[in-house]
């Protein structure tokens, strides 16, 4: 039933031993363990974009594989270590609200962990995720039962999740969730959401024209495109839409229904 | 015959999850694959760049190993995914050029992947990473033959290597291939192409002096040496050659023959 | 006796192909081993800074670990490549002082490694890790014992590494060891040497607080805490204590005893 694989999402960087020094732990607990780094590049305590990176990818990932995300403002804190089953994968990670994109897609069942059950000793209080998270995810991953370490509860936190909003007859408003490292723009409006004739505008760019391929525009042009991450994206072939646009993610992004406003 | 190891070699960078998704589709195919990180900061859509990473770095992995890069201008465009044999080595890339390298210095059979028969479905317009190279990277190393998933080829893509040529009696012009991070200019000039006595020279610098080492340089010397990659770089000692030489990759590199020029 | 793990802190930096050439050539020697990164992002030639890494992290992996350390200033000079074991490590790294850390906490074997009995050939003068190092890692990793690649020795190289000194009465001056990503400084005074009140001081920033958790502090407020690493760090909840202090590693730290200092 588990697939041996770990997944690991922080905010950790890549420029100090914190992931390294996970990795050890996991291997510890599973010596079997395969280890694959999603990102440790999310933006320090941005909850919103380590649910972006994660949504995007877990259901890429064999049945039974543990995905374990640390990202967390409130480390130290009573907030508390949770594990989430959504069948076929399980989750690991504070309970802030970061699994917020996993609860609205599947079913799921949320259990408190219980640190003093498997925990490294002494538990520091600012690195959970050595001392708490890498042991859960190390024995999660060898096929232990959450029951095992964990308590079922029902009261797990919520994060409010920005959904694009109707602002006018025929205009809504969504936002930027992620800028790639190539500069596409991912916003949170699905392809299939979008009007016939619209037009998008986001920072100083806006752009009629939809694409199926990047190699389909003209040099320079801006154009929306259905992104492989389920959402529509602004991109500029072979050049950043982030820079063009002057915007981050966080930004507005204005959608306008051609045939509904005159 | 198959190793089971897989490299990566993209323009992804490490702040998105592209990379880690690749990975989880990789293991699907095959659950034993070991992969390994060749490089993922080549700049965005450098075909050169991927080649010389590439270059430097499959010839000491071991037989059976499929080397697996992902830099892709035309990504959606009708250019087609391949397979390369260079025994021992599998190669997987976009029909691009950016296996000009291998071709170069290996005998070599090429295949057309058929994504028909493996990719994940639907194929995205934008991430074939994820949808076709990773799928049959995964199913190479598990030792599936390209025969079951590729038709034999012969028109694929080459790509201009530049080469140093001659602009005078004695007198030679090369380029910077790559700079390292510790500022070496790695330029494609070969060792045993140096003249005796010699001056290079790129952006601000020059020099005659030929050194064994990196210690034997005194502090502050710029130098040639014959470098880890086959080729001869230019360097100081504990310092950053490409800053003060204020240049990068591409750069021109002029090399006086002191023997044939008075 | 072994893990078949083998971890790799170096100074290579990830947009080159060093580090994954590096990890080809220890699966050639032990194509089981499991690699984990430690950071690659070491400034270049720091040893302290390599030292810092591979200390708060080493023990936290399995008996039978080898821990590989590739900080080398003197690559091609005549320092000679090592071994140490520090039961139940074994390190692998050039003598040059970057494993002083372990000297000082455990008792230690050190060899001189034997290149000519392993090492690939022809050894490049440039790039030992591929060369020498990754090969040692690996056969050490598959349970190798050091006898059979070196030399005893006794008179291998060690580090001055600067402690926290008295310089009047209630008074020492320490220094930062690391920034972490997050902008923690880490110092080297260690918490149970923190006097009861106290004053500590660095770059613009001065506190007289201990919180024992993050989330306890203040919103803006700079505080000293017990860090994971075994060191007092000087922090600022969710924010940059680096950028608010204005200084980096190697800065100096004051520490004064409120009660011995009037």
């Amino acid at each position: 039933m588990t697939s041996g694989i770990v997944t690991l999402t922080t905010d950790f960087g890549l420029s100090d031993h914190y992931v390294g020094v996970m990795k050890g732990v996991i291997l510890r607990f599973n010596p079997q363990a395969r280890i694959v780094d999603l990102c440790h590049q999310v933006p320090a305590y941005d909850l919103l974009g380590a649910g972006f990176i994660l949504a995007a990818s877990y259901s890429y990932f064999a049945p039974g594989t543990v995905h374990l995300v640390v990202v967390d403002p409130g480390v130290g804190s009573p907030r508390r270590p949770i594990v989430v089953e959504a069948e076929p994968w399980l989750f690991v990670a504070p309970d802030n609200g970061v699994l917020e994109p996993v609860y609205r897609r599947c079913p799921h069942r949320v259990w408190a962990l219980q640190p003093e059950i498997f925990a490294l000793k002494p538990i520091s209080n600012t690195f959970h995720g050595r001392d708490v998270f890498a042991p859960a995810a190390g024995l999660l991953s060898r096929g232990d039962p959450p029951e095992r370490m964990a308590e079922p509860i029902e009261d797990f936190a919520r994060l409010e999740i920005p959904s694009p909003r109707e602002i006018g007859p025929g205009r809504r408003e969504g936002q930027v969730l992620h800028v790639d490292s190539f500069g596409n723009l991912i916003t949170n409006f699905q392809p299939e959401n979008l009007p016939q004739r619209f037009l998008l505008t986001v920072g100083r760019v806006r752009t009629e024209a939809l694409r199926s391929v990047y190699a389909q525009a003209d040099p320079g042009e801006i154009f929306a495109i259905a992104g492989s991450s389920g959402f529509v994206e602004i991109s500029i072939h072979q050049a950043s839409a982030a820079e063009e646009a002057g915007v981050g993610a966080g930004a507005a992004v204005g959608l306008v229904d051609r045939d509904a406003v005159k």
